[in-house]
């Protein structure tokens, strides 16, 4: 049995895995961010604790442990150097996690768990190279090389939300102006929607977000869906942003493959038609092959996936 | 004894390398690109016996032959897939070069070959990865990650040049728009000094075109030293466009070296130092430790060099 726990923003989830990697339970806790990293990691171990006691399983049956936590993580010392959104900094996860579960420990950054997961069990599955760009907030992303986590020098590396794509583009919270995740994030696809709302007062997406007050990337994409043309329009140019950060990614890192997660993922296809049509045509290995471009298949379990099989892909 | 070869688009070069990797002995033939490639074999293995004769070396000496090619090259089987500039698709050098030399043949791209040889014997010595930026005509790149050259899944990857950075920017001879070499390369320095002269007439730099009909990128970094407000605000341009490329790999590929190669790496800490600046600036790692960043110090021998070491580092 694995154990693989997610740390995130919001929440903490924590997952037992058995021997074909099949999570048996699992479940989530509040992380309130910012509190001390004692006090996360104490209620790391009290769900897992509270989970194998579920599963009515001992905890000598553990193998190892693997800890997926945002920010730059040191992976040979098992400590976070900086995470800017739970206020830690040099904080010693492993070894204060074996003060609880004294098994072996491994970490990694949450985006590199999340990539791996749906490198070995989800969507880039039996390939051996991948990256997993995830749309939300921002953009992350998770880079495997030859079957193993590509980190970059001090854990900082698969930052491509703040590759700048547009020199003259708006400021991004990192200093940048233009950054990729300020033209393909979610908050960038709802920003643009709203503004193309108030542009266009008698548009489908205009009275619905008049009506609800409220207007999310899934809203957007319904109403395209179902014709409204400011809703299309903004959601077409969404899809050739996006395409084009990826097309830079396969001209840079050319991988076996390009997963796409986030909940933009659930739109399949119709993202995936219109982005591998831009990667065919624009990618510089366009004239041997391109990269298989797929959705994620693990949704939100990918992390606690790749924490736990973390020994293999270090 | 080790044999590397450098096959660019206008001469091929070759070197005889003793066991510490030091050049013994080397020479040129022009390449004449547009030839079958048989041609281009023949005179490589023609001049390179030329050069074991001209070493007095019995040809049993030679331990293996290392050669870089321009274009996607599959490693594995040593063929040259596609080469534009050689006019080449599918083109089986390894085997062809072993009809004249029947030792072991290692192939790679000349950009990786190049890359490399700063890694092993130049600017990048002792680090584990690195990405070595050519800036010429276009942008070139090699990217070695844990001690190996990086060249994605069909040979295609490092194509950094072909990395928008700017999605209104002007068309790229790739398609795209916005690409960095139609920022970054010594082209986009002339074409930019050149418009900027057309703009000041007055100035030094208009003077010295008018007169010489020749502005290359050297004359400009000299005019902008010697006080030329023009181009000074041309070469500040410039490297604030190099800058931003660099700072995206930085992100995406924290490697523990930037190397900056090609003539422009003549300029030294001139470059390097408001490179580094905003590197340290805008880095998403900057709050940790950002890549050395220096100039290529093997000048137009990397490229034998890394050919030469292949087998080591594939």
């Amino acid at each position: 049995m694995y154990i693989g726990i997610d740390v995130g923003g919001t929440n903490i989830a924590v997952g037992i895995l058995d021997e074909q990697l099949k999570i048996i339970k699992s479940g989530s806790v509040s992380t309130k961010a910012g509190r001390a990293y004692q006090d996360v990691v104490r209620d790391m171990a009290m769900l897992t604790f509270d989970l194998m006691q579920q599963a009515g399983l001992p905890r000598d049956i553990i193998k190892w442990v693997g800890i997926g936590t945002p920010g730059a993580v040191d992976v040979k010392e098992g400590i976070v150097r900086r995470a800017n959104n739970l206020r830690w900094n040099n904080a010693p996860i492993a070894s204060e996690f074996k003060r609880y579960i004294d098994k072996p420990v491994f970490m990694d950054n949450d985006a590199n768990c999340a990539a791996l997961g749906e490198f070995v069990m989800g969507a880039a599955g039996g390939k051996h190279s991948a990256v997993v760009i995830t749309y939300g907030t921002g953009v992350g992303c998770g880079i495997i090389v030859d079957d193993k986590i590509y980190s970059g020098f001090g854990g900082s590396a698969g930052e491509i939300g703040h590759m700048v794509i547009d020199i003259n583009g708006q400021v991004c919270n990192c200093g940048r102006s233009g950054c990729y995740e300020t033209f393909a994030s979610m908050t960038a696809l709802v920003r643009r929607g709203s503004a193309a709302a108030d542009a266009n007062p008698l548009s489908a997406m205009a009275q619905i977000r008049d009506f609800s007050e409220h207007l999310n990337g899934k809203t957007i994409f319904e109403l395209a869906k179902a014709g409204d043309e400011t809703a299309l329009t903004v959601v077409k140019q969404h899809i050739f942003y996006m395409a084009v950060g990826i097309t830079n990614i396969v001209n840079i890192l050319e991988p076996e493959a390009v997963v796409i997660g986030g909940a933009i993922s659930k739109e399949g296809e119709y993202i995936l038609e219109p982005i591998r049509r831009h990667v065919e045509e624009y990618a510089f290995c366009r004239t041997l092959q391109i990269p298989e471009i797929v959705t994620a298949t693990l949704g939100n379990k990918a992390g606690i996936v790749g924490a736990a099989v973390l020994p293999d892909y270090q």
